[in-house]
């Protein structure tokens, strides 16, 4: 597909992990934080070493050109990038893989890709890039079909059309966010959606499962940034109407915005684009206190001043970013604007936060807010090294309405530290960042690390997502704000959701996907 | 249920109706502007002279303190604020109404309600406050029923909880616009959702049919209003969590809103509020060309600035307005904060504005700005004097991505003119305004008058309706922006609705009304 090859088990292109040097330094700035060092050095496993059963399903002639039953592919779609796939993926544990992975160069490939499945009884995992750290992609399907096909869209990865007067352009679902950006440029245009995965993910791996941008209020989940969708589903294919709005009925593209493959594989999306912006002002702001600094955002976020970036970092996770000591909580402040100065806001919301007690580290763009974005940036990589070092790491994210966001936020770290402690008998760290802020609540995005034992990694990580995932349902959060659904988070999702907005759904799919093979097991239970 | 009661036939209170000198002027306004003036003065319907069928239904014992077969409910439940919903009132039709009107009074009553209408195959209603323009709420459904049950929300109007940390209320779907906003204003909060109906129409009746308020760019679209809703249905009752923002698999919320009654009844629901703003600066932008204005517009809506109104009302419906002499389209532009002056934002929207040609017409809130206000609201009570008088008058509104705009309104346009040519005989007067302003598009709003034969305006005016609506869908624009499907949109909508999202949405109804009994024929084919 590409020139460079994408690592099977891990982040990025092979030859891409980070150097000694930076693994050093980062696992000392870990060790001098948290007090946890890994004791291991697991090496990556290399193809020759996997044990991958023979395909059960066998690629028809026709479909030769686009689908292949080869080594490599079936290992790099066996898993997305959670803890729990790094921890298998280490293990050599492949025992699950795809049997066919095919690359469609365009609709067609994918209607003949569903007719062969849907007629032989297989399950059919969509593929963007894999970034996925749910299980959302994982072919664990259950043992109702004859083998698993996934498809992944990278093929399909053109702006097809720009319209530079609606400023929307028509994107393929396979396009990755570099490669996107890149086709967008030359109109003075950008999507403007950069979630820490926006190397190596998709247009449609953002679209299926709600994806949330960099950028903290406004335009920023995909949801609004959808004009329309064409969508393929075992049943034919689908077309919204590209429109600015509409009160038609229940929006169509609602449907599918979170559908997560379970409905039709989404093949391409009008998308709203905005001017790529020229002015620019931000600030960080230091905060003593944690309850002041998250009261602070949330008068930025009921101001109107409307922030491109709005971004509540917690002491310890700054501190372990190594943008501060660790003696000050930091807000992140930044205003865009593609047609007008931005200073008169950033003052207002210079003024907002210093009525909470905020100090601005400095008027212009700073040192903690660089050094941040670079851990940000860089923290995808640096996670396969905390995992080869025998750390446990992950995150997960919610949201929730600012009434009960403190008693939410202490409870939520409790638990998840309680968990640590009696899932792996020693003390964890765990840290908290606001993502987004909406002006009802914002949308918080833990960190944890821990040690766990040697061999026990899997059960102890279940353990710690299960009371971590109980405290956000407990406490009124969402099971996921960004990350999706995907298979790790059903137990939680079948708790949040109506249980007659389940029978809704399930009624939609059987309209759509009579036999039930789209990613079997995400969201809804397999169709009887 | 009110102390005033509603007229059964027309817009507003008995003896509501503008007084004699307000309607002459108006009249001679009109004919003044269009060159139509009708020869009738058709007096309104008594409840006397009305032959109303007998009930088909008898009200069980158990529903007689919430139910009634009397004539002035079935009457008032027959029709909503359409053309032909007048002509067939000053016609003295009511050949169709409900069998049965009840006013439940809380959750449980709903459920019996739905229990008995689902036992003995009665359609069923929800009922806002009547102000539909597309037959939302008219009970025409078909020979498959033995009878029609409306459901008026209107004894179910409390402002439950309020949420000033979070900004958000939860209110009942019953509750007026006036009367939800007296509840929210002690609390220094306001839903600001102000649609021209908004005396007349309930929060559940904003829901359902996807409606628009006032203001012309953010928050506006009630879409985005909606933190949680509560939705009744035949096969029991669901909430959805409340959340700032949430990536869950498809939006619960996103299904019901917009289903327009037949899924299930919104019994209420958690919307986000805001501020009452106390920071104001608006002025009104002269054009003499309409495409000119019109650019204007698409530069404020891609510019960030976020003008709470920006509105472009052509220079004829101006006119009409009586607000100018007819020379120059106009641009309403107003900006609101509860926080900080907008006076730098109001500039640079002036500037904007200065670039393709607008002449501000004052610093401050000026003369046209006032007099469209007022014309805007008086709108819906004046409509009864220009249909008595023998004229026709409708509107429809659409939504279109600009780069269509300028063709798309055009072709509208001059569609509407031959239609209304061809179907009455005689030249009418076809206006356009923006209601609101997205990034990708406007949202315009056509108003026609016209004269048709009398004894023939029902025909008339669904050859209008037909060939307006075939240009919009021709023209790429959706065949309603926020009026709602209704039953009268529903040849246009099947045309828009993607077909298989239609199957979709069929699937979800058989799992929460497996009779079909909700609202039948809008949005879905009766159920098979």
């Amino acid at each position: 597909m590409a020139e460079r090859r994408l690592k099977f088990w891990g982040w990025g292109y092979d030859e891409s992990s980070p150097d000694p040097e930076e693994a050093r330094a980062w696992l000392k700035r870990l060790a001098a934080r948290t007090g946890l060092s890994g004791a291991l050095d697991l090496s990556p496993p290399k193809l020759t070493e996997l044990d991958l059963r023979a395909p059960r399903l066998e690629v028809p002639d026709a479909l030769s050109r686009i689908a292949t039953g080869n080594a490599y592919e079936r290992a790099l779609h066996s898993y997305g990038k959670s803890y729990p796939d790094y921890i298998r993926a280490f293990g050599r544990d492949y025992r699950n893989p795809p049997d066919i992975v095919a690359y469609p160069e365009g609709e067609d490939d994918i209607r003949d890709l569903l007719d062969w499945a849907d007629g032989i009884g297989a399950a059919v995992i969509p593929f963007g890039c894999g970034s996925s750290v749910v299980g959302g992609i994982e072919p664990m399907v259950g043992d109702a079909f004859t083998g698993t096909l996934t498809i992944d869209l990278r093929g399909m990865g053109q702006v097809l059309e720009v319209d530079e007067t609606a400023r929307a352009a028509r994107i393929q679902a396979g396009a990755l966010g570099p490669g996107l950006e890149s086709q967008l440029r030359p109109h003075g245009l950008t999507l403007r959606h950069f979630p820490q995965s926006f190397e190596f993910s998709t247009l449609g791996g953002w679209i299926a499962p709600r994806s949330g941008g960099h950028f903290a209020t406004l335009y920023t989940h995909i949801d609004d940034l959808v004009e329309s969708v064409r969508v393929v589903t075992p049943a034919g294919a689908l077309e919204s109407r590209r429109l600015p709005g509409s009160g038609a009925g229940p929006s169509p593209d609602r449907l599918f915005i979170g559908s997560e493959g379970s409905l039709g594989i989404i093949t391409e999306a009008w998308m709203r684009l905005q001017d790529r912006p020229t002015h620019r002002a931000g600030a960080s702001i230091l905060f003593e206190d944690f309850r002041a600094a998250a009261e602070a955002i949330r008068a930025l976020s009921q101001s109107g001043l409307q922030p491109a970036n709005c971004r509540l970092v917690d002491a310890e996770e700054v501190a372990l970013a190594g943008a501060s000591d660790g003696r000050f909580h930091v807000v992140l402040v930044g205003f865009e604007s593609a047609d007008h100065p931005q200073d008169a806001r950033l003052a207002r919301a210079l003024a907002l936060a210093r009525d909470h007690g905020g100090v601005p580290e400095d008027p212009g763009e700073s040192g903690a807010t660089l050094a941040w974005r670079e851990a940000f940036i860089r923290a995808p990589y640096l996670r396969e090294v905390t995992i080869a070092n025998g750390l446990m790491h992950d995150t997960f994210e919610t949201a929730i309405t600012w009434d009960r966001f403190h008693d939410f936020h202490a409870d939520v770290m409790d638990a998840t530290r309680k968990a640590i402690r009696e899932a792996t008998g020693r003390e964890g760290h765990v840290t908290c960042r606001f993502t987004h802020c909406y002006p009802d609540g914002p949308a918080p995005y833990f960190t944890y690390h821990a040690q766990p034992t040697p061999g026990r990694e899997l059960a102890q990580w279940r353990e710690i997502k299960a009371a971590a995932s109980e405290a956000l349902m407990a406490g009124g959060g969402t099971i996921t704000h960004h990350h999706a659904v995907g298979r790790d988070h059903m137990p939680w999702y079948r708790a949040q959701r109506p249980h007659l907005f389940g029978k809704a759904l399930e009624g939609a799919k059987r309209s759509l996907d009579p036999k039930g093979i789209l990613n079997p097991g995400v969201l809804l239970d397999p169709l009887t």
